[in-house]
């Protein structure tokens, strides 16, 4: 299988929020935004994996900032690394002004996928090859989060996330 | 208001056609495509103008394709032509092959959208400038159209219309 | 196949419109009313065809007035002309004052749907016999707008639409 | 306040049966089909009192026929009885074979809807006249309704429902 | 079978008013009250049963407090008594005040649900234990309702309801 | 302000799978369970704070088992970690089997949420005094979370996350 480029899979979910998506305060629920995020990177699972793409942990999203009824918020998913037969999705989450048109971010998340099959048994998949400053950047850091992940679940013993002892040894 | 290229407003929505969106055939709804373009096509009336805008009509919607269940679909809208307070909106369907990878063309639309104060009155608006061959044609086919839609909805007599008139005589 | 009357196949659909629909200015959203005008054309086209009825155009929809939320919609869709394997429906739109009790027209729309066997494919229909003056105008009507749409998609050269030329010249 | 006919408020709701509303056994859910009984009802009870009503209470609904994924469903809402400000509305939901086109009743329910003003203070109503055997038999059923819903709810002494008691003795 | 108790099957729904599920008093929807109920229902019936459960009727809802859009609701349903294939459920709904804390009733509701195969067969289900004071009250109650019901459906005459009958007597 | 317990302001939130909420394999869609969890985490913030809580964070999901169309699931949200006006919220997600009865654990999640009040600003809230030792592990790891938590957002130094530091060194 040959490596593809992020740009190759990338998906951009353009939508309003709807009234029925808000919370008490008229801002967007975290779980519909939670939701959309989900298709979105399990589109650029798909894309990237040629396969049916399953959810396999949400790694981590910061709300940083309300999203109010009526706009328009674009999400953005672009696979950031890949392992055997899972992938690393980064989701960056856009608003914009309507009067001004500037566009500002709203929120980021981390996903990650694993390629199945027909019966849902996970299959290999083409590896990335990042090509901006920010893929390289995310890519790299990929690593360290999957580490972090297999030592919270205590699949891996500390010591042994040679990336992640790292950041904490000088 | 200064003019604005089609590139500037285009709105992208690519998003999964989910179980509650099929008919007895197991294909996407025509209703839920119909939305779906609405949204899409409001996002990109709204960006062009920086105003609220709604649906003034829409003016013809080929379903050439049918939508499967679990498809990966991809609207793309863009303001074709613009008139002192009303834009014509060009939508552009496509559906993926999930192992080839390929994009086929679905379907088609045509809105017109309107924009409004916030008390719902009409407001003028920047005038779009084609770039592209696409855009361009579509740009010239579209004042056949609204000469049409006036012709059909008794607003304009047929001898008036006379981009209309030219392409039934010789 | 027995000719058919366009009230034998009527169907009237009345619902309330939702807080989930609206738009931001608490009006009905164009796509919902849509979607709902989709529904109810392919109920009429079913109960005149007895076959499942899937959506082949919307040829023209007008948004004539706001629909505000909590209002009570009546959609009427009856079909207005028949072919060989597809029907053109005509649906009004009403909605009515709580206070007074008046209905006054919202919208009008024209779709064409195609009746197909469990595989898919086109079937022949019965024919439909108007008998209104509404259903009589609407009928005649319907064969200058399918000579417009087959002109519009390239798929008739416009001097043979003998009906829709007559339109444009004296 | 004038008395009504109930043809005059009834409300017809005709919808396909969509496959987000279904059971694990592929047929509508009872939830589902109870809310648009509620909203049909509701628009009755409106259109009866020309104010906004409320659910009140349902009072019996038998679910006698399962209703099929895609099957066309119609639900007739008319007001069976008035009081001083609440109403009984009675609801018949039919199903239609789709290829014979014969339709069948599916589901019988009996909603009390209360008209309330802008505050949600019940307000006074115009009587009901039922024109029809089938009006006339199911508005003198009401009362004894009524008296089983008070006596039931431990606010009427079971002596003094004599319509009720009426049933039970000799 | 052994017969079980209603604390082992009992559903708890605890849940948001979201506001796509309001009227326009900003108040929970009576037909998105009752599909809640409904589905907190057929889970009970269904743990009881260990059997996929159909509504088979709604014997009784009283609407006692208008629930506002945001409020936390808890729908508690329980078995309150079985017959051979059916199950009475009793279903309270609480809603609690965000300030204080304190929880009140808002709404009572009485489905029946039947038990079925995989081919919608009805099939024999184990007998309910009630032990709670409440419980047992509910459980005597639920003979007459269901006398009361076949005696309304015209499937019992008056007199043959021995149970019913005592209430009207003296 | 007084201290509470976790079991005061847990939340049980037990629904059905609906076909709506599936995916291509027939099982529940990722999103939509992160929407469920959210709504229950959410209440169960509010109900600790009594205030208005919004989604600061999702820190960690883990989709360890697929949950099918048709299946009982139960959400339960606990406080597990207080500080000063956000909270750490613990989610377990559990399925049980029809025909046997018995609950195995899908999932598990961690949310962290912010009491606000009416105008956005976050507000001071109770302490959360955890009682069970499954309650004490996690108010303890909860600590580590946070720090971790920063550390990736760039806002604490990993030298300065003792408690986190501490698990890779030795």
């Amino acid at each position: 299988m040959e490596a593809k480029y992020p740009s190759e899979s990338a998906c951009i979910m353009t939508d309003l929020v709807l009234p029925g998506e808000t919370n008490p305060l008229n801002n967007m629920f975290g779980g519909e935004l939670l939701a959309r995020m989900d298709r979105a990177a399990s589109i650029a699972a798909r894309r990237h994996s040629r396969r049916v793409a399953v959810t396999a942990s949400v790694n981590h999203v910061a709300f940083n900032r309300a999203i109010p009824l009526g706009s328009v918020v674009t999400v953005e998913a672009k696979v950031s690394r890949t392992f055997r037969t899972s992938m690393e999705i980064f989701i960056d989450v856009w608003i914009e002004d309507r009067e001004s048109g500037i566009r500002t971010k709203a929120n980021e998340a981390i996903y990650t996928f694993v390629a199945v099959d027909e019966t849902g048994i996970p299959v290999a998949i083409p590896q990335i090859k990042p090509e901006t400053d920010l893929e390289k950047e995310r890519y790299a850091a990929a690593l360290r989060r999957k580490q972090l992940s297999l030592v919270l679940a205590g699949k891996m013993k500390p010591n042994d996330a040679t990336e992640l002892k790292a950041l904490f040894s000088n």
